[in-house]
């Protein structure tokens, strides 16, 4: 499985090393509910591969994040719930919420725009990296 | 440039659909503090590509996070600020931060854990895809 780290000592690039991937604060907020079963997780989280969703479970269970709790061994299943470090995270949570409540719809519309300008304008060379404007 | 959404109305995936991608929230990190040039900004986060870092900043800008602000023409230079919606951020940048604080040292502990068994283990084939076990 892939590990990335920022490389970084302070406490939020700490955070991020674990919830910096796509999608894992999605799947935390859909098992602060309660505990789930991935097809229930699958059906929360349209639009997430079944295989991407499985490699979060993982980190997030090797995270010490989500715990995963078999309920039967013939055929194995089981249930996957959070931690308490995993419910930690409601405030982090509660906090993005609220910020995309008061944002979010005006910024999708920004990037409509931006995408409509750049369509109309030619595109320079080099036109999006700018390490030179330093 | 890439741009890719989870397609759901919720505010927290609105959220991430411009805050998801890695970096994000460690650009917007740096420049709470205030404005600052390319060059400055890739010394606070050391290890991000500048290319990278070019691509998130203009990601950024047309979502009306950062503004871009020019102090020359010849050369062509800039710095970098948050819009209000930036700011606006700060509560979900702490929250993480605490987060952090808390949990994030257990977190690489456990990880590395996982890493050490997984080693000792013999590899079952399919070991880390679980969509049987719904």
């Amino acid at each position: 499985m892939r590990r990335r780290s920022y490389g970084q000592e302070c406490p939020l690039a700490r955070s991020l090393d674990i919830l910096g991937e796509r999608w894992t604060f999605l799947i935390v907020h859909a098992l602060l509910d309660g505990e789930a079963r991935f097809s229930e997780l699958s059906l929360k989280l349209p639009g997430i591969p079944s295989n991407l969703l499985s490699t979060r479970l993982k980190s997030l269970e090797e995270a010490g994040l989500v715990r995963r709790v078999p309920y039967s061994t013939h055929p194995p299943r089981a249930r996957y719930g959070l931690t308490d470090a995993g419910k930690a995270l409601r405030p982090v949570l509660d906090a993005l919420g609220m910020w995309g409540q008061q944002y979010g719809m005006r910024i999708r519309q920004e990037r409509v725009r931006a995408a409509v300008r750049s369509e109309r304008r030619p595109r320079r060379v080099g036109a999006t990296a700018e390490p030179l404007t330093a």
